[in-house]
């Protein structure tokens, strides 16, 4: 750091100092800069394996490292996805009872193990019992009933008061889906501690307890987060990825392809969701490392067997029955279902986090998690579509032939449309009772202070939905195959109706409504039935969810939580529509005090110390105000920190000099300060003439975090990150204070 | 056009002036204006409607007709590919006889009619007579065969004759498989007539033409071609896409997922091709309408039904039997295989290229086809599996249960490993002579004046290296079945080996080291297969191919054909690797005069005319060299021109103004041109010390033609896309004057 000789980069990893080119908390990236030092840094690897075999290995090493890191995260999100899995399902089953033998067997996995049980029956064993069995030694009865019901509370209460506390006492960023905060973090933002280890150890364990306390959550958005930790923790094992936030995200973006993919074992959906929704940065080789990553990840998962049927799938979907063009006019009837409710659903959601912002119902997380976990554990166990879990209802749902007793006996006649038999009728009152249900206690439960995923509870309601109006659409074509609209493709008896089939399509239009998922849902639901017949219906659902989800509101919850947040994050879906310059956007603004430069020559050390704004234009001169470079604060007070420790005579006094050689100084002056290397000799530049739309664009497309504004070669102004965003909340009629960070 | 009242940005769609804001052939277009455009356009749209009811259905209708188009698109592209199909299969059955039922009748169609064929013999029926019988009456004896030979060649002739001469004389664009020259115009370069409605339907008629002349050539990249086509001419009909060239290239890239969705009923695989290969521009709603037509276009094509099976795909594949961890050592091998014919065929094809370019060779185009298609009449006829055409090959390679005569034999015993028979040794022969043919003839047809896509050959060459050692490895476990890497999952008698699977990972090898795909290769399989047990090995080939394929080479043979014919393509993919500065690409050089430029006031029309620059700074004055705005030549002649005949007293000595407000000016003078509202007021400028590999980024990312360079805040010159590719071309050894176009 002495300072001679020209340096054309500011460039941390050739820089002995350390600290200058790094970012505080809460700040935005710079990607222009990251990525400029990777590819240095690539440059100087590739040069040095020409010297030697060892830097030549090096170099191999270092381009393969990135592969390895995918394949680590791959095992390592795959192995936890397996265990939080089984988990779950363990959890889950203890709160109706326990296996007497082994208390770590888990239901299904208890009875399959006892030879008394016929296959029909496979859910009943005598070495489960029942909590009122173990407890009171009944197994029948209106007393044994409430036993286990109180015994299902108490669990839910317990596993949910466990998980608040493990969350608070430890790692309050394990709380939520994670999914805004990690688009707002792939987007170039600063989080520090978000995928750390504590945060990926509390919020494995407490996405256990949450899902096993019965409350209606699922577990795929949080598994995104968990693999994100699991890929920054991994990152720290290898330079390229450990210093380059840019270089890190790359990783970060594959991270959430693995998250779905294990989620659902839908690996090319994985990645289409990372690039659709996620996202912000996603060049072509993270596309292919992602989709490698995915793979490793669904094949560990398959591995481990977490379901128990070598299946990858979530749900596995076997029905094959072609669908007709008239169906279409249900599947769209669904879809705007989907949209209705997933536009509802945001604004009640954001209403309900709002309320828990602002009043004093968020000074008492814990109260809320046990208020929230009693009522649902309440009034979900008489029922039994909303006592089970929310995935095994969805399951249950999109397959034909359920197992489920009310659904026996409407399944007696396997394959003809029959007519509704009493069970039917009870069975429909219970899915519209968990329908309604599950619809209310969702918008007070997401965003609660525990781990909470979003797919399932919305699946969950569109797959309801979508199966009451499959049923009714099978009543309809049972009474009236002669109508017009059932003629010629539903004869008497046929089997013409897919009520599973209705349950999927709805299941993709409410997902698709809550989160605007388009190409990455569809396919999705692809993997899971592996075959294109589905697609069309599918497609024609999402597609209109998402019109008339759009139409009452553009953002999906994602977004919207990323707002309500206050996260500095620039859309890169939305387009800029307002007619603004970058005159109108730039501070300082017209009644403002002029814009505070450095000059190249002529500050004194005291000077510059005494500045307090966070980054600075160097200018020829005040006069001419024609731009020489930016510097940021931060790595002036470094350096300047660092230059008084080292070298001698650098007193307040002294000149702080931006020139390539050293101007001639006063005999008596002391020496001067020779900061050029820190300087980024290339700050962007618009003119004030320049429209918003395209200055948006430039800051979204090169990731800028700042960018100065010129008038006919003149200094004028900057733009920062933050000043955009406030300026759109400003057109929006929005709080410009709004946005928190930097 | 009165020049009156400051114009924030040139916008012709509110200027009456004609020409002003469009782009002559063979240059680069400007992204930022064109998008600009639009959103300008949009904003003007979304504020009327808020006026009157009609402006609302107006601006519904705009807002729709994106769809349509996709809608139109996918709707003619499919049916354009069926009828290809369907006349593509009657053709290669002519070239071998007739039908006596009706000519129009197809060997397969013909035969499917006659009531006398048993299924086993389908192919063998009266009614279908080879040209020996219609001619000679004899069916039998190797007089028969020399008439059936002669017939072949004739008509393979006479299709390659038929098929170049309407290539010649009609449309010279409608030759070779035009993803090349598609990659350029995706990245932003005008090509009159590439995508017109002159090259659609020649390239329509010739690309049946030259598949069923028997050629080594496929109708894959073709189909992408006529894909675009229709696209183009459908554009036509939508204001907001004929008039923006940036919002057509968003169609186009659809378009390229509709080509490749049609050729292998492949939607999601098209998509990401579209987004992988072919893009340069992908917005996120492009991927969703890209998919909607890309699903569109392959439920048209599988409603025409060409080949007469229901099937969506192209390749279908029913196998399901799994593969063992061992055998990815074989498939690594096939991979390496792949990549190293990839490496080669891309040296021998540009090689071979560019000797028809430099040599005599390239004036007798004609007879260039003539001799090949006689060539490969010649010498495939004999040999069963190079008689068939490529897709038949492909298919019978991937099946397991074959049936071709000489498999037949081979597959009596079905479900067990078997010992090899003579008919398998004939088999194993002619497919070895099968794979050197097709290596050698492909070199030369791909680049030949017809129709010519390189999936079907390349995958051709993997399927039979695949088929080959996949009965090889068969042979291998029958008779060591008790060798340690065979042992515990390959016993005797066991089917323990696919070697259809085999041929299949070939196809994806060889196809992925010629055109360096990767995740849509694998989901095109993928789609083929329809399960994700056979992504492993796939992506294992796929891998270690593009990875042997780019020691030899990062290009692709699409990449290598640009390159070839110098189009300016700015390859988004590779990284800019040198580390110059932008001061070192910019002209003028050190030694060159000073950069021309405009003063925004003091020249006169007749200096401005006189210059001979595409575009031109404007600086404050000539001393201060602060810039004002950049203002290209094309727009100066068209405004000039137009202001001399419509205003009064223009002439060349009138004063070009470039300021808001007139400067005054001596009494006697005449009245001055004012031209702002034709300057770009916000031209990009970078500084001198900008590192390249950022400028570079920000050329392909904001997709700029020029941007202006400046030092200390004084204009110092200009770099365009064609410097940045002469200078990448210099770095790379290779001669900076093989950039032939603006």
């Amino acid at each position: 750091m002495n300072g001679s000789g020209p340096s054309r980069l500011v460039d941390p990893l050739e820089d002995p100092l350390p600290g200058v080119g790094t970012y505080e908390d809460f700040n935005t990236i710079d990607w222009v800069r990251e990525k400029s030092k990777d590819r240095d840094r690539h440059r100087e690897i590739t040069n040095k394996s020409r010297q030697s075999t060892v830097a030549l290995l090096h170099s191999i090493s270092d381009a393969f490292s990135g592969w390895l890191l995918m394949l680590l995260v791959g095992l390592m999100s795959g192995a936890l996805a397996g265990g939080i899995d089984i988990s779950a399902h363990w959890m889950t089953d203890v709160k109706g009872g326990l296996c007497l033998r082994g208390f770590w067997f888990n239901h299904e996995h208890c009875c399959w193990l006892s030879n008394e049980t016929t296959f029909q029956e496979r859910d009943r064993c005598p070495q489960w019992q029942s909590w009122a069995e173990l407890i009171t030694g009944k197994s029948e009865g209106p007393f044994a009933y409430i036993v286990n019901y109180l015994m299902y509370i108490f669990w839910a209460l317990m596993f949910s008061f466990l998980a608040v506390i493990l969350v608070r006492a430890f790692a309050p960023y394990a709380c939520g889906s994670g999914i805004p905060e990690i688009k707002t973090i792939l987007s170039g933002f600063i989080i520090r501690g978000y995928l750390g280890k504590w945060t990926l150890i509390i919020k494995t364990i407490t996405l256990v307890l949450a899902v096993s306390s019965g409350l209606s959550l699922g577990k795929e958005g949080p598994l995104v987060h968990v693999a994100c930790c699991c890929a920054n923790i991994l990152c720290h094992l290898f330079t390229k990825y450990r210093k380059n936030e840019a270089k890190r995200r790359e990783v970060l973006s594959a991270a959430a392809a693995v998250g779905v993919s294990v989620a659902f074992g839908a690996p090319i959906g994985g990645v289409l969701f990372s690039l659709e929704e996620v996202s912000y940065y996603f060049p072509l080789k993270t596309l292919w490392r992602s989709f490698f990553a995915a793979l490793v990840a669904a094949f560990t998962l398959r591995s481990i067997n977490p379901f128990g049927n070598s299946r990858l799938v979530l749900f596995y979907v076997e029905f094959h029955t072609p669908w007709h063009l008239v169906e279409l006019a249900p599947f769209i009837l669904l879809g705007i279902f989907g949209g209705l409710w997933g536009a509802l659903f945001i604004k009640a959601n954001i209403a309900w986090c709002r309320l828990r912002k602002t009043t004093c119902l968020g000074h008492y997380p814990v109260i809320e998690v046990l208020v929230v976990a009693a009522l649902t554990a309440l009034l979900s166990y008489p029922n039994s579509y909303t006592r089970m879990s929310g995935s095994e209802l969805i399951s249950e749902l999109f397959n034909d032939c359920s197992l489920l007793d009310s659904f026996s006996h409407y399944y007696l006649t396997f394959l003809a449309d029959r007519p509704a038999g009493p069970g039917l009728y009870t069975a429909l009152w219970q899915l519209a009772l968990a329908l309604v249900f599950k619809m209310m206690i969702t918008v007070i439960t997401f965003g609660m202070k525990v781990p909470s995923g979003l797919f399932i509870p919305s699946m969950a309601v569109g797959a309801i939905a979508g199966r009451l109006l499959g049923v009714g659409m099978e009543q309809l074509a049972y009474y009236n195959h002669d109508a017009v609209i059932f003629k010629g493709w539903c004869s008497q008896g046929a089997d013409c109706i897919t009520p599973g089939l209705y349950a999927m399509v709805g299941a993709a239009a409410c997902l698709g409504g809550v989160t605007r998922m388009t190409v990455s849902l569809v396919v999705i639901m692809f993997e899971l039935t592996g075959g294109l017949e589905y697609i069309v219906p599918l497609m024609a659902a999402t597609m209109t969810s998402k019109w008339v989800a759009d139409a009452f509101g553009r953002e999906g919850i994602y977004e919207a939580h990323i707002r309500l947040n206050g996260y500095p994050f620039l859309e890169p879906k939305e387009e800029f529509e307002h007619s603004s310059l970058a005159v109108d956007v730039m501070r300082p603004r017209r009644m403002d005090p002029t814009l505070a430069v450095l000059t190249q020559e002529g500050m004194t050390v005291g000077e510059v110390e005494s500045t307090h704004f966070s980054g600075f234009p160097v200018v020829v001169s005040s006069e001419s105000q024609r731009l020489v470079g930016f510097v940021l604060r931060r790595d002036l007070l470094i350096s300047i920190d660092n230059a008084r420790k080292r070298q001698d005579g650098i007193v307040s006094a002294s000149q702080v000099v931006f020139t390539e050689h050293t101007p001639p100084l006063p005999p008596d002056a002391p020496p001067p300060l020779r900061l050029r290397c820190i300087m980024d000799l290339s700050p962007f530049t618009v003119t004030d003439h320049t429209p918003m739309d395209i200055t948006v664009d430039i800051f979204r497309k090169l990731g800028l975090r700042q960018c100065l504004v010129t008038h006919n070669g003149r200094l004028l102004g900057i733009i920062t990150k933050k000043d955009i965003l406030k300026h759109m909340a400003q057109m929006a009629n929005r709080d410009p204070d709004s946005i928190l960070f930097n």
